[in-house]
This record gives structure tokens, C-alpha cells and sequence, in this order.
């Protein structure tokens, strides 16, 4: 079997925060660090041998890769970084703390704003400082694809074409493709892959740190999925994400 | 000006036990592991700004990049990896340590292997078991192309290739290029860059950890280079270099 395996970057200091971060670049908390090390460890005890990784141009990504990839052994994979493997970009919500704006605008807009499908964030104004048009990283990125606010929608829209025309087809001649990326980006592969409704991806909450296994047949039809790691410890992990968003 | 700044790894746990390394895939020490940061510092009060980074297959120069991309806060760059940037093969004396290897030789001889231009230590056995024919990293190499020994003169035949076909016709279209290596490899891009004649390379001892910068004007012609940091602590460390290999 050819294998996918997503993984979703560890606590980042805003995760901690319970701040919206997007395309905010903060990096990994030492829980976060710790996470990613033992993502790899997994990964390592269930003898995975990466032939080429993918991430996001996100620091918390990024190095959530190389700690997976030093516990692997395998530091010297091919790694390629991509700005379509960004978290969704949350508009003006970037660097607000979720339960301060749930009170301000509602539980069930918070829900919306983080949860829904196509509903985006107000957009940043042309002139705010956190417009990616500012970053030197994405100078080579056409204009027209740089966001300012982003739906889930949005999101998936800028990633399936990096998903269809880079990731995917590499699996035709290797055999297990790592990508470590952010809730939002990896849920709209998983949506694609697993064929999940507009309702439904909403109601997926993926834990941070831990991996999620696709296997794929020669023809590359999707055979099976799966976590790695103790399903209740999972399941605990996931109502924690869900939960994030409300009014506490 | 256009600059390729050159940067040694840190401290690597055979550096320490003052052992060959060669191809051995040792980890940094945290000594190394601080070398790499205090780099990555000195990079950024350096202003330093760069577009992509090289770097070999071996974990203490990956790390090092690593370490250095997160202290100038471009971990988003992208980083092609590749074996032909690796340390200079050592053959049979990989593992064996430089001050037995002088008491069982001779200081003479194991100056000539370590810093003779064209004198190779004897090869690997096919079937010994660190012969890089048995690693996956290396599968996709073509076995001719793949050292069981090398003299510093096989070292720069396979790294100039990449320098020339690779690294070098990227200052074209870019300012700031990064390539983070080792001792020997990086050895043949400065006698290559500077004309150093096949004697003189031997006394060229490179401190682990200190960026060298090359600066080239428009149309690629080297206009000067120059190490990174407190000129007298640099010349300490070339000397400790120097004197690794003394029967002590």
C-alpha cells in the first residue's frame, strides 16, 4: 500500500493563547515541541520510511517537520514548502483571543467565522500591516492569489490545486509522502480525499501532533484511514479543538 | 553586491570524541547545536536576507540550517538538500579515532589523508556494511557515483558540478544564497572561488559555525570575502582545527 500521512503542526503559542493565527507566524510552544517528537516517534515505531515531505511556509509547520523528521532519522529527505499549505487565513480576527471574540460577536458567529464552509472573516484592509502583500515571503505569489480573508472554502480552493498537481501525483512513483501543515489546510485534503459534505468538515476537529494515515492502492483509490496512536487519547484530543471556539 | 555565505556545522559528537566522520550521519552536540544558533545571530545582525539555502544529506549540517533559518526567522525558505555536498569520504578510517589513528600511522600520514589534496584512504570493502551502496538515502545515486573513499580532490570532483550547475547560476536571479556543509566540501568551493593552488588548500582550516561571505558583483566576478565575527576568536579556532590531528 502507498501511503499519505497529514499531520497537523504542534501547540503553537497562539493555540495556547487561544488567539486566531492564520498567517500569523508565531512558533511552537515547548509543549508543542514535545508533540512533534513524539508524532515522530510514532511514526518511527510504525516503521515509516518518508520518501519526500511537504509543508506550509509557516515556522510552527516547518519545525514540527524537522522534529518529526529527527526522530525518523530522516533529516535528509527532500522537503518542500508551500504558501497553498498556510492555515486559513482569518481575516481580521488575526491575533484576536477566541473567547474575547465570542463575547463581542456571539458563540454562534465564532462558530461560523471558524467552522464554516464559505462564510470568511471581514477582510484586512489594503494598508494593515498584517497584508501578506508586506511579507517578503510571498513577493513571488501573484497578487491575485494572496488573501486577505479566507472561508474554509477559500482555503481549499488554493490548496487542491497544490494537493492535485504536486503532492498527489508523486505517489504514481514513491511509496509514503509526509505533509505537515494546520487544521484548516489539512482538513480541506481530507474533505477532498474522504468525499465529505459541506456540512459535514465542519464538524472535523483535528488533534495537533497526531498522525493521520491514508493508504492508497496501485491505481491510487483510497483504501483506508486512520489515526496513529491510542483512540481515546484521540478522541479527548478532538473535543478539546471543538471546544475552543466557545464562550468560556 | 551579491553574496554566497559558506557556514561549517557545529560541533558534531565525533568532532568531539575526535573521530573520522566522513559520511557517518553523527547529530550536532549542544555545543553544535549553540554554534549554529550564535551563527544564525551573527547572520541577522548581519542583515542578512536569504532567498534559499543548500545544504548536504548529513543531519549536523541539516540541524545547523535549521538552527540558523529559525534565529534569522526565515524558516519558509526553501532548502535543497543534496549528497554531493556531503563530507569528504574517509574510507576505512571512518569511526576510528584521529589520535590512535596518528599513534598507529604516524602524524604524517594522517595529515596527508585528512589534508593532502590527492592522497585517498583505503577504501571500504563492497560489503562493508558503511559502504554508502547499503543506505536508502543513496539509492537514487548512481553507483559509480557513489565514494568508498575519497581524496580531497574526489571531494571537489563531485561537489563542483553542483556548485557550478546548481548553487552558482542562482545568483543570477537571486541576492543572498546559503550553503551550510562541511569542512572539506565547502573546502573545494573556496579553491575553486579563490584559485588556492592543490598545496595550499591543506592549510586552509575552517572554524565549525563561522559564516565566511563571498561578495560578487553583477556579473558574478568574486570582489571579496571575509569571515563573520571577532577576528582573533576565528584564528583560535582555525588553529584548533589545524591541530586535530597531532598525536597527542
Amino acid at each position: 500500500m502507498k501511503k499519505v500521512v497529514l499531520l497537523r503542526h504542534g501547540e503553537s503559542e497562539w493555540n495556547k493563547e487561544n488567539r486566531f493565527t492564520g498567517w500569523t507566524d508565531v512558533d511552537l510552544t515547548e509543549k508543542g515541541v514535545s508533540e512533534a517528537y513524539k508524532a515522530g516517534e510514532l511514526l518511527k515505531e510504525n516503521g515509516f520510511n518518508f520518501e519526500k515531505a511537504y509543508t506550509s511556509y509557516l515556522k510552527r509547520a516547518v519545525k514540527t517537520l524537522n522534529c518529526v523528521l529527527d526522530r525518523l532519522d530522516q533529516d535528509w529527505i527532500p522537503v518542500e514548502k508551500s504558501w497553498r499549505l498556510n492555515e486559513k487565513h482569518y481575516g481580521i480576527l488575526q491575533g484576536l483571543n477566541k473567547n474575547e471574540t465570542a463575547q463581542k460577536y456571539g458563540d454562534e458567529q465564532v462558530l461560523l467565522w471558524r467552522r464554516s464552509y464559505d462564510i470568511a472573516p471581514h477582510a484586512l484592509p489594503e494598508d494593515d500591516k498584517r497584508n501578506p502583500r508586506f511579507e517578503k515571503r510571498y513577493e513571488n505569489v501573484p497578487d491575485k492569489d494572496l488573501p486577505r480573508t479566507e472561508s474554509l472554502k477559500d482555503t481549499i480552493g488554493r490548496i487542491l490545486p497544490y494537493w492535485e498537481c504536486i503532492i498527489f501525483p508523486n505517489l504514481k512513483t514513491t511509496d509514503e509522502l509526509l505533509v505537515v501543515a494546520h487544521g484548516n489546510s489539512l482538513r480541506g485534503i481530507i474533505k477532498h480525499l474522504k468525499n465529505i459534505s459541506d456540512e459535514d468538515i465542519i464538524k472535523l476537529n483535528l488533534p495537533t501532533g497526531v498522525p493521520y494515515v491514508f493508504e492508497f492502492d496501485d491505481e491510487l483509490n483510497l483504501k483506508k484511514d486512520y489515526f496513529l496512536g491510542d483512540p481515546e487519547e484521540i478522541k479527548k484530543q478532538m473535543e478539546a479543538v471543538a471546544n475552543q471556539g466557545k464562550n468560556k
